[in-house]
């Protein structure tokens, strides 16, 4: 892990003389987020028993259906025969029928029945995803299916400690999943959340990085008034009075395409941890829906986390709500302006735009290229009717 | 009428090989409707006396008017002098006359009056349309009007038969009307109304194919359960016990662009005749308005079809919003994939949507070039202003 | 001043004959409004002390901020940052901080603190427009501020004359500004009124023409029925029984680009006085939001148009109500059919046409190419970040 470290404050100054002569780039707004990767579609509790649930990735229908033996599976959310999504079919028994014609596919996407039709004679298929359920998240790879198990899922916050406790959180969002990273990570953004938690300077400590991913460190002051109980509570409660806690670390960290965000006191106790991720719903990828898994430490005093959760939960959505208006104000300008007027002055944030730019996709994966598992026998059957 | 009759068994197994060596062919879903045949427009009793109402078909607006002593006439619904809405206007006797600067025109469409200009200078006129008024129904001729007296109207189900009762229904429907005849013609589809109906097997006996027109037999055999009640009432009673009415015959006809359905006993009587129509809405022809006349043939008991009425339009009503939302979902898909990915197994279909191909339109009528009588003295007006 | 006068009753008859010979023009409904020219972009009330407010002039996003101080300013409603807009930060002091990160612009839209930036390397601005606020209107000069000092603000009505009751009134209609003005010009339009104002004839007794503007004079009577109340109230009471206020004269007038209509009685006295604006808000210029003044002459008892103007209120909004409906719906007819297909037949209009078609812009204002003040030192920051 080859890791740059830097100071910034020279790198600030540097920066605000406006002399960062870039070469003409691709309008990071307009990046494809890569498909190689293992993206959560839903969360288990949507996804039921002998049911189907249709969701999106980037614009591609995908159903997930939860056989009647439990195991979840993914195909392309469209009957082979007439294009209906699958989701409005059945569940059978371990496949799932289309319920137009009654058109039925086993969890490869193998077509294994047509009413009216001889076995002997059977239609292909539709495409199915690699897909896996971990920690109540129902995961799927929608690039390359090769690749698939070359790729590790990410740790995901401290869900499977003991010693914390974890909220799921997450809604759709109306912007760029670029956008979502480049909130996360500019924490001077905290004028944003003044009515939230007052009046707070954050000061970067140093920013690193590797190959895929982009961190940096803060620490916090309080410019005036008292720290909330809310925050407290999720940032980690300012333990010796007033300004003490200014020594607890917060590093945010894009390790594409997930994000995190983790508090460490001066004992590198680590008291909060976030694990987050943008999902594009669109093919335009202007909409993102965000699955975040956030776990506190929990306190000496068995019980206190669970008596406080709901102002947690309050708070944190108090906090998302402002950042959801703010990043879809900016999703609303660029669509107004037609290109990126971005000028950012912060060199954390511009090493992340690189890297979200350099790790996206090349472009917009054209409809129905999508890829097919090199061993299958069978062939997606639009290939055959369109050419 | 040469008719080209087969048994499908062997085409079906043909079929499903997938050899259906298409050569690259027009989208069928961009296939306009053909405007030389008369279209039902509106219900007679949309149109009051004294009163205007507007319609569309396939994005032309048309205005409709009853007059004073009863007559209805159709003009292009837009003022020759600044476009508003004729419908906005009012009837005066037997002309309409333009809400905004009262320009008054006559059923043929001639302007007669602009109240602050001399008569001997009256500007041109609005385009009218062939009308007429049929079984409460409003036909409209949107094509050539030299054809109009060469296309008769059709057969309106049994509709003026005493021995049955007809229903009138329909309403808006987002898709192309091409998915509705195929809905209705592929009988396969039994499993989409299998909460409403029950599992019934349909197996079809052949079709045949004439000039314009292409038509099939089912008969329907069921697999389990017993019938329900709704279903006796419009399908014909199950008569002497379980699995008896396989017997009954259903022919499925679409000459084009009207489509029928017809069910008779082994001893040829017609116990259930419908007609409908699916009409354009929109320029894109991306909504249809289905107007359809559903006659059911009385059985012995006087009284006993009225009785049971109520039971008769549920049931017909759920089976039509299940067909609505398969089609809508149809319709859809293709406006996601931009193109028609449809692969049909069944023959019967890929017959009919040739039909439905080489019958349609060439290309959507470019606005304002709409036809003209050319006994007419006057001209519309746009012609001059536009030139 | 020039004036062209002319008696219009030859005029009218030789429009009717439709030899209007006119070279392809522009599509006046595609003709931008000039921006060199004060527009009102809110009432004073909108923009309260220490708010800011967002407005649009012609797809140009504004904010207005009243200070403190009570002063109100105008810049473009976007952070040079991230292009959040201004309006949902706040106002501090007498400049405003966007909401996000907390970037700060004095009232000529110059950054003045960017809180984690050194004061001596602050990032360029934002830009600001000539912005004044007059009888309860804010008018901001969004075309070359170079000339705002040059263009005098128009008389507004008898707003400031004791003798006369002025309303306030006006919304966002859809459809072009041209639209609005050729509604107000052509009298023949009573028509449309009918219901509130019974059967009234309009009479043009001549037109004139100079510089920048247009004018027709009207005399009206009643054909059948009586004069309805609330018409008294706005258009002068029929002194002396059915007919006889046929002396007084309505001159309507559009001095680009604002337009007013007068009614004096055959004494000279200025009994009404209306003056009316339409400010494009989208940047098709495809909707518009009206304000409008109508000054009413207090009668000679006192306290009498106090107590008549709830009528007069509710009389005028009927009026208006109509007017809007028919504008849009020539909107509408003109989006779907793409083109003008404006047939006019009455000279007045056609003058009126020449003259906004001639006084409008040359083309839709590039995006980002508003001008910039010669004298700042500084620069829209946007210019730089994209060369």
């Amino acid at each position: 892990m080859h890791a740059v470290s830097s100071l910034d404050s020279s790198a600030l100054d540097e920066a605000a003389s406006g002399a960062t002569a870039e070469a003409p780039v691709r309008d990071l707004r307009r990046v494809p987020i890569h498909p190689d990767n293992w993206y959560p579609l839903a969360w288990s509790r949507e996804v039921k028993r002998g049911k189907t649930h249709g969701v999106h990735f980037a614009g591609e229908p995908i159903v997930l259906a939860r056989t009647e033996s439990g195991k979840v599976f993914a195909l392309e959310d469209r009957c082979a025969h007439r294009q209906v999504p699958l989701h409005q079919g059945v569940v059978d028994g371990e496949s799932i029928r289309c319920g137009y014609h009654g058109w039925t596919y086993d969890c490869s996407g193998k077509c294994i029945d047509v009413p009216y039709l001889g076995r002997e004679r059977l239609p292909n298929g539709v495409r199915s995803y690699p897909c896996q359920e971990v920690e109540g998240l129902i995961f799927v790879f929608p690039g390359d299916p090769a690749l698939a198990e070359t790729k590790p899922l990410p740790p995901l916050a401290s869900v499977s400690d003991k010693a914390y406790k974890t909220r799921r959180f997450g809604r759709a969002v109306k912007c760029h999943y670029s956008f979502m990273h480049e909130n996360l990570m500019d924490m001077n953004h905290q004028f944003l959340h003044r009515r939230q938690m007052g009046q707070m300077r954050a000061r970067s400590l140093g920013r690193r990085r590797g190959e895929g991913w982009v961190e940096v460190d803060y620490t916090f002051a309080r410019m005036e008034g008292k720290q909330p109980v809310g925050e407290a509570l999720v940032f980690g409660q300012n333990r010796n009075g007033g300004g003490q806690n200014d020594k607890d670390v917060m590093t945010i960290r894009t390790e594409y395409p997930y994000q995190t965000l983790q508090i460490r006191t001066s004992d590198q106790t680590l008291v909060m941890n976030l694990w987050i991720i943008y999902v594009p719903l669109d093919a335009e990828q202007r909409t993102n829906r965000t699955f975040g898994l956030l776990s506190i430490r929990k306190p000496g005093i068995p019980g206190a986390l669970d008596l406080a959760w709901p102002l947690l939960v309050w708070f944190t959505e108090r906090i998302f709500k402002e950042d959801r208006e703010i990043v879809e104000a900016e999703q609303a300008a660029h669509d107004s302006q037609g290109e990126d007027w971005n000028h950012e002055v912060f060199p954390v944030i511009n090493e992340l735009r690189n890297l979200l730019r350099e790790s996206g996709a090349a472009h917009l994966t054209p409809r129905g290229e999508a890829h097919t598992p090199k061993d299958a026998t069978w062939q997606p059957l639009r290939r055959i009717s369109r050419t």
